[in-house]
């Protein structure tokens, strides 16, 4: 009887609307050469050895999830020490688990990076592919990121309809302020002007990470739209940083003692607003709803998920590893988007935060640019457009 | 040369996500008999005479919002006084207007009310006719009210999204608090336990206005959540309030000074969490999206708006007036989902306010029944599903 070889998959980081595409697209082509074993909650699931086999009747289940937003094998933050490294090795060790797949982020491709370094110190011997997965899309190398598209879809969709809905309540609310995630990065702050086609438009702000925030010349900025337009729709990314480099606000899940997630930086600016112009406004955080909306999920996004998760297993077949999964644009004969699978090195991404770069953002350091918005459009959809312009009176 | 007979519209209140679809159908059916006035921001514009024609080009405009979420019109809040009243009679009887139609919800019906009973004492002709608009739900007589539909299904998904997802992250998150909007009813809290089919799937407990809350319950509640289940995902409505009628928190957009808005409930109560079962819990306030998302539109929304808006000028070319609008549930044949269209007089229900009944709330007081799903799944449409339950490990 031939064994046949095992492999162990996670999901790593906060979730997105497409992870599960990649995981069961993933699950699919690896049967056909291995052993398939999930790994709950990624990275804490691999020191704690909770690897469980996907037989033929959990495969059913799972691929129910194939456009359910979250992630099916449970995600999770995990910070790993170096003992956790060891550990998680003695655990693929008994398992006899020789190839391991994570689904994640930065973080995640650092732990892939170094589960696979120290595999080889420790002589066992591991193949280790990388996946990416964030909605943040701050990896580098590869064009964009599974995840970002839907997330982008979302935000674009929201800031188009908040401020459409601010337009026609400008007689009671001035000010919206709209955060959106993004860590550091300004990608998905930026995603809300992709429906802007006029000065009149939302966003009329936008305030990204890439920039410092001086309080004094976002409330001029406001002013300023005020008396030209009447009313402001503001975006702000929830990494923004005022000169001194210190978050605008930062919040804990548990009070001062538990883990830290950002957010709330709009509230702050809403204040500003209401106690140095004197004007109404209103703070809203676009949330989780960014990274799981169904209703928002990018056919594109959804597609290439799927296909980096069936090159994960295709690669591996091949004898590939030590590798994250990258897109690169391509476009066809006719000038179309279309992206080519390829991969690099951990080591090219991990540690580099790509940041939005200066050609995405306007000279004004407020707005986006014109070669962003047709970056961005094949991502979300041609089906998603912008609201005929029209004031009533 | 025969002159044709003046009606003018407006949309009052807060916009909804398919209010244009009844303006727009209206303003297409009226202008068969009758020379059509838009005002803008409703009863403000009525106030102050913002009344202008709207001609062909105009209605060509307006067709292209029809499912634009937001009011075409400009709509907004504002408070009539009775000099108001005067001074709108007097600006309809400049321009020789003897038809009004509004748009909106409680309040509207009053103000439409109050303008046909003071144009009849003033010895002007005056036809009026409401046609409902609510993301509450809260207008009695009519089974439910355009803009309730679409605002339910962006309940339902995002608290099924929101709480997939935190069950991928409960190794890191334990508790989400989501609010919705509502103002005094449960009717939109109630709508995100459609999609749930489990006591395992979200949301674990629903906070109504229609039963006061206990602090102290509400921790004892999720603290039983947490032992069965591992973690929680809670809605609460935001306008619950304490066993004294107190609001469990009240914002103000500007200040102390400013108009009031409802909100904030969910991070008073995610605080509670922290502080006393020192637990990690975010709050999540679903926000503005619920009102004017494009994504989440009901096409059977869409169509009863659309029904409404054209019936309302069928109403006053046949001489009907001093009406609002109903809808009606009359199941077909088939026993399938049908609504006709009817009328009731404003008094039947102005200052009615229409919470959810008894037998639509579950007997916890925190959740709802099967007989109040089997009322909303229509209205939002079969298309949006639940998720397969499944827990990994």
């Amino acid at each position: 009887m031939i064994t046949k070889r095992k492999v162990a998959i996670g999901q790593a980081g906060g979730p997105t609307a497409v992870i599960n595409a990649s995981l069961i697209a993933f699950i699919e082509e690896a049967m056909k050469d291995f052993e398939v074993y999930g790994i709950s909650n990624a990275l804490q699931g691999l020191v704690e050895n909770r690897i469980v086999h996907i037989d033929g009747p959990t495969f059913q289940i799972a691929e129910k999830f194939w456009n359910v937003p979250g992630a099916f094998l449970g995600s999770g933050r995990w910070s790993m020490t170096s003992e956790d490294f060891d550990r998680s090795i003695g655990h693929l060790r008994k398992h006899d688990i020789h190839y391991v797949v994570l689904i994640g982020g930065n973080g995640t491709m650092w732990a892939c990076m170094e589960l696979a370094r120290i595999a080889e110190e420790a002589g066992y011997e591991l193949h280790v592919i990388g996946i990416p997965k964030t909605v943040d899309n701050d990896l580098g190398v590869t064009d964009h990121t599974p995840g970002y598209a839907s997330a982008a879809r979302y935000v674009a969709a929201s800031v188009r309809d908040i401020g459409q809905d601010l337009l026609s309540m400008r007689n009671f609310e001035t000010v919206r302020i709209v955060e959106t995630m993004g860590r550091n990065v300004g990608w998905l702050a930026a995603a809300s002007a992709l429906l802007k086609e006029t000065n009149e438009q939302p966003p009329h702000l936008i305030y990204l990470p890439e920039r410092p925030l001086r309080t004094e010349q976002f409330l001029t900025d406001v002013s300023k739209v005020i008396n030209t337009i009447g009313y402001a729709t503001v975006v702000i990314s929830e990494g923004v940083c005022d000169e001194a480099g210190r978050l605008l606000s930062e919040t804990a899940l548990n009070g001062d003692a538990g883990p830290k997630v950002l957010g709330g930086s709009s509230q702050f600016l809403a204040r500003q607003v209401n106690e140095c112009l004197d004007l109404p406004a209103r703070s809203e955080i676009l949330g989780m709803n960014q990274r799981c909306s169904q209703l928002a999920i990018s056919i594109t996004d959804l597609n290439e998920a799927a296909m980096l998760g069936r090159e994960a297993a295709i690669l591996l077949r091949n004898g590939v590893c030590g590798s994250m999964l990258t897109l690169l644009r391509e476009p066809n004969a006719l000038g179309q988007y279309h992206c080519r699978i390829s991969h690099c090195r951990f080591d090219e991404v991990v540690g580099h935060e790509r940041r939005l770069p200066d050609e995405f953002i306007d000279s004004s350091g407020r707005g986006v640019t014109q070669p962003f918005k047709d970056w961005l459009r094949p991502l979300v959809g041609d089906d998603l457009q912008g609201y005929p312009q029209w004031r009533y009176s």
